[in-house]
């Protein structure tokens, strides 16, 4: 690994109890990586990968202590999604998501259904999937003696084939509102399809969730229909949005890497630059210096907001506006710049490697794909708007699902 | 089509009798772009499309009319190679480099080598493809009675598998040059091993090309080594350089009509935009004018430097070093602004579309993997110091194989 | 000069009739350029400067020759602004609205006011100013038995100070439109208030037009309220646009120049380059190569809007709706892609001539605030916008005062 | 001030024993504001202005307080010239550069040294100039018998007008190195010649000084000829370098201000925009948004910069190349980010506050000017460069006055 990306990760690891697991994730990093160009081509479920995951332990590595956990800090997770992005930002993303549903748990649940639920996840291993999409308003939950009776199909679910748990959302006709829960994914009634077909991010996972009929039990309501949500509750979303940015990092970081080592390993200098090493090209020199200048930033910024979300995940109940605000913006910043660098790392390696880099069995072209399709989760230039606005007026970001 | 794009047709159609040929080209680009995801997908030797362009009679567009051949000028043919590489770039390579090779002929030629090939071409409809690669010397030539004979391999042979002729570079060893001879593909000793695994520009029928003790008579030798290159001699690479141009222009061109019309078929406004049709969204049409800011110079300067180059070919031996020098200058300006418009559109078409445009049904991903490989052809930082050498001093660009 | 600025200035020279204007110009050019830097200190009105204007015969180039003018095209007209504006923007900008005015009374006047003006500005050698912005309704025209009369004040009158002649614009509060009309400047009730302090384009002689009960009979109205602008009349918003394109392409390469000249003569290589002339500097080469890819593109398609703007307005009342937007189209690309060079070249070339080319005895900070001022004409933004409308949909810009 | 520039303030002042000096730096910085464009236009000598800072204390901010001085870490040593630059970034240059001398007698003086001359600067209230640019060898020093005699002239010395003390550097002949001293300004055969005629920074008090056989005695060289560098002395120009950082950071600040007020209280609605007010503007929001995204990273890696430069800063003698090494990549990224913040927010604000804002009352071109002179100290191309071979191989920026 480069001095430069080495620095990066020594700046988070301070506190010698949170290198461990930074150390388990680099293991399972590297095994994601000795086969991520073959399952990039083959696509399809990641079943074995998945226990792969779950093996390593990180499972459980933001659930509190109380309930069994490792009671990680938002900045180690996050670290450690970053990580596994390098190697593999489809099973980073599965992986991710898996602890945004238990973050949800924390910021929604009743203080029964965290102990229950984070209690079992640990006991039980289990690894929950998200079919929460809000934009998606087909799933129905209509109120009986004792829950709701959920029908409909759910979209863009992240990691919910193969899973244990899922994280739903559902819209209450009457009250014009939706209602989050949980619900075991093997439940009668409930169906998951796999239909990712995207270019990119191959092995997310990702699938249509189908409900027939399916009992939900007032229990596993998180946030029942017209319930206003809480500024904790609201956090949810940023919680979701730092994933997206630091899986986006990732992803600029291991193109950035594998570019790197083509370029001292195997680039041959242009015969008019008069030097005799690639590495010696002052233009080359200078575009990696304009790369590193993109992500570098991204990596600084992430890692500030990180840490000011732990900062206001830990208030709990406490969590006000403002605090859920503040972290937004943080968020925000973080995620334009990772964006940029992601897709730009990503597209303008091959300036440093040539053409003979383009052969698919590196399967470079994959970073690409696999940040081009992550980046499109919501719109950059509402993104910048909200930014635009805070510098301007001092508006805080409008809770939702996306900001 | 939209009215941008028909407006960027017009500009060269203003002589009635070359319409012809676009709207020959329009029909084939069609046929390509029916299967052009799927074999974008399966990649593999180009056999049954080169019937179709043979078919099409596209392959006599640049041969003078003397010898049978349509007489189209330059501008003509880099506009039908733009309109094939909207629907396939790799194809468009294909045919590009045929004439591309026939261009060769043109300028290193004798006459009777010009008559000989050109005619034949017509006659027996060659198609060309090309061993000419000049980094690679690990083709020799050795001097014998009645000519040379030729040993080694050749890679990054655009073309040659399927071909019918081939143009070759051979090195010799007591002259330390290179010749430059065409010889027929079926011949024996000549194996044409597929070897193209590149992510992009799947079917350009590349491969390396193996010769084992091949005869090269001496009426197929175009220049003798330690022939110094004539000026008209080096306008090879500007023929070569300014298709490349046309290939990432076709790109763009093609990314952007992609994005366009998904933009107004198919997606939706983002929730926060406070619009009821994507295409009314501020942002959506800003991004529009961007790229298309990205597009148009590039259109317009390659036109001029097709014009520029055109007036410049038909000097036939009266070609000074200036006026080949000013024709680089002019292609390098083109190129540059294509392969940026290329690899932007191509990347940033997405911001403008959304997630569900990267299902791999639209296979909308494999422009800007075609671009990607594509630019890859020569640095473009070389290209921006010619330009700036020239800029700043008026030193016209050194004539190489790549500027 | 460099050779690629003369090749630039060579590709609209091909009509040797044409060239003595452009020969005038350049010799006007070089005496502004004498005291460019002085004046631009100084500001104040170009009293004298005018005189230079009118000396040379320039006054009359746009005026048709039946009325006793040089019957210049439009891209001439427009290389002369550009050649002016390489050595005096504010200056360029006085004579460019000179033209304005005449353009106006060709698209709007009748044949009597062309006759009657026209020939007047020949034989009486007559300097318009402008007194039309349309966003400052604060001057009112109420009708009387013979015409109006005039009460207010206008804003931003390019020209204006030291004018023989004015265009201006009148609320109509009646009929809630404005009239378009001709005015002597010297006329009683008519007083013209330098008031321009803006940091850059200090000599454009603009000012506030007061208008004190000053009749403005029939016969000087262009236009009368409430008289629908037909396509041709909408033409002059275009004449003006691309005016600015091509003053903001002047200062770019005015600035580019100056910069060449300092690189090549005086600066001293960097430490650190391991070159003995910043000449050859490869980031330095490399940078202007950059900065030339945004000059020329600039010049080719604001040559291109100009061919197109002539070959319109010379079709009078015949225009058409579309005639006019799709010059208003190559205008704004035009525009932009001015706008943008302008302001790069004018900022950057200080990373290529270094610390002591910042000394104010040079005055190369003026290339930057010229245009700096200049180009907040109206907002790049909406120009990205229509362009994005067109790019999308085919939509034409609606026909306003700056689109 | 906005709430984006408090927030990014506030992350400094965790520790209340530091906000002291911040506060007073924010009241010295309203009073330079006060006459900041008067200043600006009039230039000259900062006599009055000079006496201010005196007056606030700040100078002996970075003394150790065994010295009696504030002994104020570097973050908040660069806070404030971070504060004074968005008020005046020629007042806060003089500033910064009297530290930066104290700070070379740190890292070069001997206990003695430093002893006498940093108490001397505390009890005798002293104002330390520069005239120590290394590219210019035109001061000669000769040895003698307890010291040396130093004659010729010294260009480009910030701070040296009205200063009461210099560092110097000269060159040796014999050894062919430069020793480096202090001089009291005062001294028979030292004269300051304010020369200093930039188009911006006007007021930094930067001169030629003469020396005319000047007698160094031996107790004043820091730095003895063919003494080599250690890592410690060699930290100066990383002192330096960030402080250019800074003052970029703060000049971008100062503009960013100027605008959001300006677009806040004054800026009108564009007529096709459908807003009633300038701050509801998409395209404004957004621009606000990217431009915010310019100057936030480079504020924050400034401040990642400050903290290793002051960790390593203490080790004192002990720090090694490594250290030294790291510190200088991390003030290039910062440096880097500065610079394009700097120079893009100072140019680009004029597209969010429109055509009025020009007007020379406001003085907004200052912050162009003063950041466009201040960024080519040294060419950024070459640390991008130093990034590059950084990123790429870990090698640390060779130890030279800029890097």
């Amino acid at each position: 690994m480069s001095p430069a990306l080495i620095r990066s990760q020594q700046d988070q690891q301070s506190d010698p109890l949170e290198i461990k697991p930074l150390t388990i994730a680099s293991i399972l990093a590297q095994r994601f990586s000795e086969t991520a160009v073959a399952r990039d081509q083959a696509g399809g479920h990641a079943a074995i990968e998945r226990e792969w995951i779950r093996e390593s332990g990180l499972l459980t590595l933001s659930i509190p202590t109380e309930f069994g956990g490792q009671g990680a800090d938002w900045p180690t997770v996050y670290h450690v999604i970053r990580i596994l992005a390098q190697a593999d930002s489809a099973l980073a993303h599965v992986f991710a998501f898996h602890h945004l549903q238990l973050a949800g748990i924390e910021l929604y649940g009743s203080a029964q259904q965290q102990r229950r639920l984070l209690t079992d996840t640990v006991e039980k291993r289990l690894f929950w999937g998200n079919a929460l999409n809000p934009l998606d308003r087909r799933v129905i939950a209509t109120a009986n003696a004792d829950g709701f009776t959920i029908d409909g199909i759910k979209s863009f679910s992240s990691g919910s084939v193969g899973s244990d748990w899922l994280t739903i959302s559902a819209w209450d006709e009457a009250s014009q509102s939706a209602l989050i829960a949980v619900l075991p994914t093997v439940l009668d009634g409930i169906v998951v399809q796999p239909d990712w077909d995207g270019f990119g991010q191959r092995q997310t996972d990702s699938g249509n969730v189908h409900f027939t009929h399916v009992h939900l039990p007032n229990e596993w309501v998180l946030q029942t229909p017209a319930q206003v949500a809480t500024p904790q509750a609201t956090l949810r979303s940023q919680v979701a949005q730092l994933i997206m940015a630091n899986l986006y990092i990732g992803i600029g970081l291991g193109a950035f890497e594998a570019a790197r080592r083509y370029t001292k390993d195997q680039s041959k200098p242009w015969f008019a630059s008069g030097v005799t090493a690639a590495t010696d090209d002052p233009f080359i020199q200078h575009r990696y210096g304009e790369l590193w200048l993109l992500l570098r930033p991204a990596i600084v910024l992430a890692d500030h907001a990180a840490i000011a979300l732990e900062k206001v995940f830990r208030k709990g109940a406490l969590i006000t506006a403002r605090d859920r605000g503040e972290v937004a913006v943080a968020v925000a910043e973080a995620k334009c710049l990772a964006h940029r660098a992601g897709i730009e790392v990503s597209s303008q390696m091959f300036e440093l490697t040539g053409a003979r880099s383009t052969s698919a069995r590196y399967g470079y072209d994959r970073f690409w794909r696999n940040v081009r399709v992550h980046t499109l989760h919501d719109p950059i230039d509402y993104k910048l708007r909200d930014l635009g606005r805070y510098a301007l007026e001092g508006t805080l970001p409008e809770p939702t699902a996306y900001s």
